[in-house]
C-alpha cells in the first residue's frame, strides 16, 4: 500500500469559493486511496456544505478552522500582515508544521507567493521562488518558468528557474535530461538583452541539457520541455495565450452559429470540436507549482471548476511525491560545489 | 482622379523571393490605378520574370537595378556597411530620394530597421523607430507597438510608441481617439515593474486617450486599440501567439483527419472552417510599418505569399496617403511645447 499523504486546501480561495473546492475533494478522494484532504477554512461552512454531499468520506476530510479570508485583489503585504489566520495562511502553516506535505490554493497569488515565501522560506541557494506551470505543445506538453513572481530577473535567477524546471520536468515526466530553452527574440546568439546572453553562458555551464535560445512561437511546438524567462515576459505571453485561444473558440462559435446550415454542420462537427477542445482543456493543465521553497505550494486557476482544482490537487502529490524540492536543492548544491571548484 | 503615388519594393527580400513579389504587385496595380509600383532588384532577374507574365503594366512597373542581396539572417551591421547596392537599401534611397513614397520588403528586419534609421533618419523628437501591425481582436483588430525594434525601452520611449500608435490608428481606422493601453502584468496600479508605472504617468498626462494597464489576454479582446509595450516583450507576445494559433489548427486538422467519420464530419464543415479561418488569416494583417522614420518604411512577414505581400503594399498606402509620420511629428510638438509650459 501506498504511503498516505496529507495535502492541505485552502477552501476559501478563488473566485468560487467552498463550492468548487469541495467539489474537487470529493472527486479526488474518489479516484485515489492515497490521499488525506485537510480542508482549511470557516468551520462552520465548511461542515454544512459537507453535511449536504451525502458522499463525502469524513474521515479522510479532516477539517482545520481559519477565520479569515484572503481577497483576490489583496496587497499581499496586507495579507502578510493582517490576515494572519486566513485560510490561505493557516493551509501554508500546516505544511510548515508537517501536517500536511502540501498544500494548494486557488487565492490571491501574489499573496500565496508572499506567505508561502514568508511561512516557508526558500531552499539553500534560491534567491527567489518561481511559478512553473505545463502548457499543451503539438507533441506533448512543455514547462514554462517565470510566470509572474519575478519581475527584472537577473541572470542568475534565470539560471535557477532553469534547474527548478528541469527537476519538476524530471519528476512528473520522468524524463531524464529535459531539454531547456530560453525565451528570447531571435534564435541567433546576437540578439536579445544582455541578461539573456548572460543566463545562457550560466545555463550552458552547468550539467543541464541547455538547447540555446527560443522564440515565441516554439514554446507550443514542443520544441523543449522547459521554457525559462523572466515573470514579466512569462506572464504577459501565457495570458496572451490566453487571449488568442478565447478569441479564436469565440470565432468558432460565432461561425458555426450563423444559420440553419452552418449549425448542422456544427452539429455534425460537433464530437471531433469536443475531441479538438480537450486537448487544449486550460483545466487539465491547472496547478502551477511555486518552485523553490521548503515545501509544495501549487496555485490554481482563480476562476477554475472542480475538474480544475483536481488537478491542481493531483499536480501537488505528485510534486511531493517524487521529492522534487530536496532534488532541487541537491541539484542545485552540486552545481554550486562544481562551480566553486572550477 | 486620385494623385499618383510610387512605392519601391525590395524585389529580392523575403524566404520566398520575387515571384511573390511581383505576383503581389501585380495583384495590386489590377485592383487600384493610384499607384505605381518602383521594382529594385537584379535587373536581369525582375525582367525574365515580368516577361513570362503576359498582364504586367510595364508603365506603372519601373525597375531600378540593386546589384546585392541582404540575406535573411545577415548582421545588421554588416548589411548597412557591405551591402550598399543591396535591393533593400536602394529601395529605403529611392524613399530618401523623393522617387518613391514608401517602401516595402520582406527582408531582414533588424537589417531593414538599422538601413531606414541611417538613410531615412527618425523624426525629430523621437528616439527609436518602432514596428507597428495591426492583429485581429474579438471585435476587431488592434495596433501593436513595439514589436521587437526596442529592447530595454524607457518610459520616454514607451510614450513615444503611445503616440506614434495612435496616429498610425486615427489614420488608418478614422478613430479620432484611439484608447491606448500599457501592457502589463497586472491591471492593478500597484503591479509591473518601474518602467511600465512611469511610461502611464508620462501617457496619461498628454493629450492621449489613456486607458490604463492591460494584461496580456486584453490584446485580443477588443478593450483597446493600441498596445503600448517594449520591443522584446511585444515580440515574445507576438510570436507566441503565433504559436498557439499553429498548435490549435493543428489539432483541428488532426482530429478532422482521425477516421472516415471525422473526414465527413469535416467535409460538411469545411466552408464554416474556411469562413473561420479567413477571419484570422494572418495575410490580410501583414504589412508592419516602421513608425518614426522621416519616410514610411512597410516591413512584410518574410514567408508570407502573394496576398499577404500585397496587403503589405495596401498599408504603405495608406500610411502615406494619410500623411501618417507629418501627423506624428506634428502631435508630438504640441505635447513637447505643451509639457516645457507646464
Amino acid at each position: 500500500m501506498n504511503e498516505s499523504l496529507t495535502i492541505a486546501l485552502d477552501v476559501m480561495g478563488g473566485d468560487r469559493g467552498p463550492d468548487v473546492v469541495l467539489a474537487a475533494a470529493l472527486r479526488v478522494l474518489k479516484k485515489r486511496d492515497d490521499l488525506n484532504l485537510l480542508l482549511v477554512g470557516d468551520r462552520d461552512i465548511i461542515e454544512s456544505k459537507l453535511a449536504a454531499m451525502s458522499n463525502a468520506d469524513r474521515r479522510r476530510l479532516p477539517v482545520q478552522h481559519a477565520s479569515q479570508c484572503v481577497d483576490m485583489d489583496e496587497l499581499p503585504s496586507h495579507a502578510l500582515r493582517f490576515k494572519k489566520d486566513s485560510s490561505m495562511r493557516v493551509a501554508i502553516d500546516m505544511v510548515k508544521q508537517g501536517r500536511a506535505q502540501a498544500c494548494v490554493s486557488a487565492g490571491n497569488t501574489g499573496a500565496l507567493m508572499a506567505t508561502a515565501r514568508y511561512v516557508l522560506k526558500t531552499l539553500p541557494g534560491i534567491d527567489r521562488p518561481a511559478i512553473c506551470t505545463s502548457l499543451p505543445t503539438i507533441t506533448g506538453h512543455t514547462w514554462m518558468l517565470d510566470l509572474g513572481a519575478n519581475i527584472d530577473s537577473s541572470p542568475e535567477h534565470l539560471f535557477q528557474f532553469a534547474l527548478m524546471g528541469t527537476e519538476l520536468a524530471k519528476a512528473v515526466d520522468g524524463n531524464a535530461h529535459p531539454k531547456i530553452g530560453l525565451l528570447n527574440i531571435g534564435e541567433e546568439e546576437i540578439k536579445g538583452n544582455e541578461t539573456v546572453k548572460e543566463a545562457a553562458n550560466l545555463i550552458s555551464r552547468g550539467d543541464l541539457n541547455y538547447c540555446g535560445f527560443i522564440e515565441g512561437d516554439d514554446v507550443y511546438s514542443g520544441k523543449v520541455d522547459v521554457v525559462v524567462c523572466d515573470g514579466f515576459i512569462g506572464n504577459i505571453a501565457l495570458k496572451t495565450s490566453e487571449g488568442v485561444a478565447k478569441m479564436i473558440s469565440h470565432f468558432m462559435r460565432r461561425e458555426f452559429s450563423r444559420n440553419i446550415f452552418t449549425k448542422t454542420a456544427g452539429l455534425v462537427a460537433l464530437p471531433v470540436l469536443k475531441a479538438f477542445r480537450r486537448r487544449i482543456d486550460p483545466r487539465r493543465y491547472n496547478g502551477a507549482s511555486l518552485l523553490g521553497l521548503r515545501g509544495t505550494v501549487i496555485k490554481s486557476h482563480g476562476g477554475t471548476d472542480a475538474l480544475g482544482f483536481a488537478s491542481a490537487i493531483e499536480v501537488a502529490a505528485v510534486v511531493v511525491k517524487q521529492q522534487v524540492p530536496e532534488h532541487i536543492s541537491s541539484h542545485l548544491q552540486a552545481i554550486l560545489a562544481e562551480r566553486k571548484a572550477v
